[in-house]
């Protein structure tokens, strides 16, 4: 532990060090334009906010959370306990200039100036949304030195480059309780995101009250779902913070707990039950069903008016046809009425499913699937298949929403989801059709999560990606991210997400001590097998496996690790041998923990599955070390010894307690720069 | 932070070593009666539980959240989903038999007896509530070795000392949220805590909802209330534990906030406003205006049902008869009924509010105060004021709660707790009147703390109170209280409770980085001042004050600085001069932490009132290794270097910051130990 931080701080300040002028605004997203000055403005007990125009009342609960939130980083005394319009103050040190309320919707401006003076701040904004998005890059300038708690004298004018800056949060597979619904609310106004997509409905649990259909969460939640008035708080505290909440009810398939409650809905002879599996089930709606529709019409009826968001996400993604197929009245009913195949029989479901939307006033979202002919020009497809996907449905003159590549789910890289880009340079769309990609949303399955350690998978790296779709494109410097990145990491933990306090809770559970620096030197480089290999090794996941191994605790990209790949990256693009030092204190870290793992682990059963990686990366160092010595002596590298070490490298590769080690790149990197 | 560990860990081996058999099972609180068996039950995939007599809803869940936790801790795939008594297990690894329903009230059987053999564990109790208790103790059992995880063989026959084991939350000074009374309540479970007190009024807001009175939280409350339903969770959520819930009103002082609403119920002329300072204030409601009953009736009709306790607290302490005394017509009706004074006048004000809750079937819980022969004697006297009061009560007749001595927002040690019994050796109280005394509550008041650090105030000390209130009077070792302390303060973190784990987020906060190791050096042997003393120094604190500096994070009787001191005592009791190394290498720690403190706080100014501690610490530890030097060679330390310590030592004791060092005991043991 405390050699890590010595050695990530060594490493962070000769890396970055570098690059002073990318480096001196600690900002994520990166602004549009910002221009540096000279000076700062220096905090004192005075500090005051005063909303000189436009005002209203989350703009006043804005302003005094940013007020609270600057004196408790600082610890400062302010004077101010609230910022009210009819309160004006003297001489206030921020004037907040807003010219009317934001609506929650797409397009809306939410571009605000922020200029910092040596003896003034001003936020002007066209919306009270855009002052609190100038708010939020405030806060992210504080800096403190010996002179004081200061902001850095600053021009900034900023807007977002997509109007759709999302997060779906999968409260079904794993119920996640309203706290953690609003602790990512106010992790997400941080970085500027600016929907918030709660995804309600699965074969794994129904999650929204219904006074109509009560058994919904009776017999389909294990009475884990989100009151009505829940979903009121939910929606208004993130209006507060100008985020929509688009709700997700998921249809024709997905269905199980819905069809739990109410069988008689389904395509297939039932009973149903909720699912403790994971995977595509079968279970769907009757698409040919009378009551399927007086059923959702009610429904909805009672569930839209709780979301005052334009748009209703239907779902409708991984509809498989095995119920229908084994249904003879279904199929009947297709051939009585001109239906000629299951993805018409889809399309005719979500036709009808779209009158009861639009009766409600609410325009239809849907995941690829729903593309169709009989869709109004105004619905918004939601790609999870891709850009290609994606293209298409603008090219057909429907708004769309890339979520291909923001699964954040999948334990990919940040720089992965970083350079995935809703409109790629070099695209061929027209002006109009570039307009109609409302932009990108991460999306949070919780199959493999709970509420411990979904903001690990979460955060950080959905700040990479709010930058790529609030920032402009040409910000795209992957060292420079990461840098800013480890910085946005720790600011956003004071907004209680607990992405960082709760890596460190899970290991002093596995060690049933607060001594777990042993076990923290492996998990800070090894990291969850990507995509859905995990389903297949390890022993078979469900909704209630213990989610508290190394591999729940361990994070996609660890920022330790990174380091370590970045300093031997650096070091066979330049061979400056100042860097092997720096290496050298990584891999006498590693050679010598795994005598400590073995120790640990002989008395802890639930650690001993890290005994593989620990041993992998033990002689991986202790060969990295071989190297180094080489290296600094001016030796050539047998082929022999080359020969041995690219055999480790393959060997360490393997996956072993469903993780994969996190340095091989390094490791690949050092041995490529004693071949050449 | 690395250093740390080690030196705890070697400490305690070393110290806690010596008492094996008081040492063998890390249990708190302490069973009533425990006997060893040899060797373990082991667990393997196969683990079930089985509910073989009587079933209800809520041992169904306690006893799959135990299936979970068991689980999560082990890492264990079983292959049981949840326990439910209508499908029945085959070879059962738990047997629970339980003969029927407990209630929620006063001298209600939780006993339980808990038998652990090689291959199986049955736990017996005659309520569903000790079923809990001994689930709660199993959990505590678990231990892992070489060949598993495993519980140890162990017949416990256990039952509570007292029948009311509190924890009183007060989420007025500052609002807790929902999420902060569900944890405490799973970590209230934990170590058997059956009573969640929740004062719900104050001068500084007033939070919980009325539907007949709205303006209560609309001008009272900053929006920061319980809402009804949210009540109504939390009595379920407690109830499904065996926790029952009592709530406050606090009446007729401590009102401002209740007055800002209804200013027409005040003994004075308003307008009233919230307060957001902090002490004892004016504000009262006015006994002699009859709207003040009929407000209280409504009111009090419209809560009570929500609380099915028998018991409600209207507080009724520290009334101020200033508005009284000012009042013309109060002092005119005094005189018209034959009211003496204005203690009289608070007694007749119970009186009316006691017919009020009558009517609404409540038994009515007051602060010392109350006291007064117009109060029947089934009333509850919640005793503030200490020991003497509490007899006084009981000796008239009334049942009583001790909360003197559990002031737990007051920063006193565990062991100031510890012994602080409600009722104490050699007490001449009759047998009848020692059964009124139901027996204690830590009351948690919230001026000085928040969301973040408020239960690094409750926990582990509050674990130590509960030992107290459960286990028999004769477990009263204090070191070996202070070895389970530290383990069930692990096992507390993982019912949610953030007192470790947002020790470490506090300090990245000052910090900006993940680097916290010089910082928390310092903070670990350093404690808030107690009692009332932080009020008297430093800035004026207030609703609106910044709570995240060192004072903030610092937590009452460390873990850390106990480990110096009792090394020093023993050293001092023992002269064995193993013990000096280990002096030595927290000496060394000390020593050379100052530098390093300087250097970080001379860019965060924040934390830059460490200083004082930081140097007293550093010169401290330089004149103890001076002393251990000399003992090491067996010199005679010279009556001017006495002298020198002796004048660092008081200098040492020093408030700054807020803050007092929490090592000066082992400071002053390590000298003594040189005197003789």
């Amino acid at each position: 532990m405390f050699k890590y931080l010595v050695l990530t701080s060594i490493f962070s300040s000769l890396i970055f060090g570098q690059n002073p002028e990318n480096n001196s605004f600690n900002l994520m997203p990166y602004p549009a334009k910002i221009t540096a000055g000279n000076g700062f403005y220096i905090i004192d007990t005075s500090f005051t906010i005063e909303i000189s125009n436009f005002s209203n009342n989350r703009l006043e609960k804005y302003s005094s959370r940013i007020l609270r939130r600057i004196s408790g980083k600082t610890g400062m005394f302010f004077k101010q306990d609230y910022v009210s319009a009819k309160n004006k103050v003297e001489n206030p040190a921020l004037k907040i200039a807003v010219k009317r309320e934001g609506f929650l919707k797409d397009y809306e401006d939410e571009s605000y100036r922020l200029i910092i003076t040596n003896n003034s701040i001003t936020i002007e904004s066209e919306t009270d949304l855009g002052a609190f998005r100038g708010l939020e890059t405030l806060f992210q300038l504080i800096v403190s030195d010996a002179s004081g708690n200061k902001f850095p004298v600053v021009d900034i004018e900023d807007e977002p480059r997509f109007t759709w800056r999302g997060l779906m949060i999968d409260v079904c597979r794993h119920f996640m309780p309203l706290e953690m619904i609003l602790r990512n609310i106010d992790a997400m106004a941080m970085v500027k995101l600016n929907v918030l997509h709660l995804h309600l409905s699965e074969d794994q649990g129904w999650r929204i009250e219904s006074k109509i259909f009560p058994k919904l969460q009776e017999l389909g939640s294990d009475g884990l779902y989100f009151t009505q008035e829940e979903i009121k708080y939910i929606v208004n505290y993130a209006g507060d913070r100008g985020i929509r909440v688009v709700p997700e009810i998921d249809i024709p398939g997905h269905s199980s707990a819905l069809l739990t409650a109410y069988p008689e809905l389904g395509s297939g002879p039932g009973p149903y039950k909720i699912d403790r599996t994971w995977g595509i089930k079968t279970p769907t709606l009757n698409p040919t069903n009378t009551k399927t529709y007086e059923f959702l019409d009610k429904l909805f009826g009672e569930l839209t008016p709780l979301f005052p968001d334009a748009y209703f996400h239907i779902g409708g993604d991984e509809v498989k046809d095995t119920e229908w197929k084994n249904n003879p009245e279904i199929n009947e009913y297709m051939k009585a009425n001109g239906i000629s195949d299951y993805h018409e029989l889809q399309a005719y479901f979500n036709g009808r499913v779209l009158n009861i939307l639009q009766k409600y006033g609410k325009t239809l979202v849907g995941w690829d699937e729903i593309l169709h002919d009989n869709m109004p020009k105004n619905s918004v497809i939601h790609s999870w298949r891709g850009i290609k996907a994606l293209m298409k449905a603008v090219r057909e003159g429907y708004k769309a929403i890339l979520s291909n590549g923001y699964y954040i789910d999948l334990n990919q890289s940040t720089v992965f989801h970083y350079k995935n880009d809703p409109l790629p340079e070099g695209n061929d769309l027209t002006k109009e059709e570039k307009k109609r990609v409302l932009g990108g949303e991460a999306t949070m399955w919780a199959e493999l999560v709970t509420n411990e350690n979904v903001d690990s998978r979460i955060w950080p790296r959905t700040a990479a990606i709010a930058e790529r779709l609030w920032s402009p494109q040409s910000i795209s410097d992957v060292r420079n991210m990461y840098e800013r990145l480890g910085k946005i990491s720790l600011l956003l933990e004071e907004s209680g997400v607990k992405h960082i306090k709760n890596y460190d809770m899970m290991l002093r559970r596995l060690m049933s001590s607060h001594e777990v620096s042993t076990l923290k030197v492996l998990v800070d480089v090894v990291q969850p097998l990507k995509e859905y290999a995990r389903h297949r090794t390890g022993p078979k996941l469900t909704s209630f496996s213990p989610y508290t191994r190394i591999v729940d605790i361990a994070t996609a990209d660890p920022e330790f690790a990174r380091g370590f790949n970045f300093l031997c990256e650096d070091y066979n693009n330049s061979k400056n041998k100042e860097l092997i030092p720096l290496i050298n204190n990584y891999l006498n870290l590693w050679r010598d923990n795994h005598a400590l793992f073995l120790q640990i682990s002989e008395n802890r059963p639930v650690i001993r599955d890290g005994r593989t990686h620990s041993l992998n990366l033990k002689r991986l160092a202790e060969n990295g070390l071989e190297l180094t010595i080489m290296i600094e002596k001016g030796e050539k590298v047998s082929s022999q010894k080359i020969k041995v070490i690219e055999q480790l490298i393959e060997l360490s590769k393997k996956e072993s307690a469903q993780c994969e080690l996190a340095v091989i790149t390094g490791f690949e990197f050092l041995l490529n720069s004693v071949k050449k």
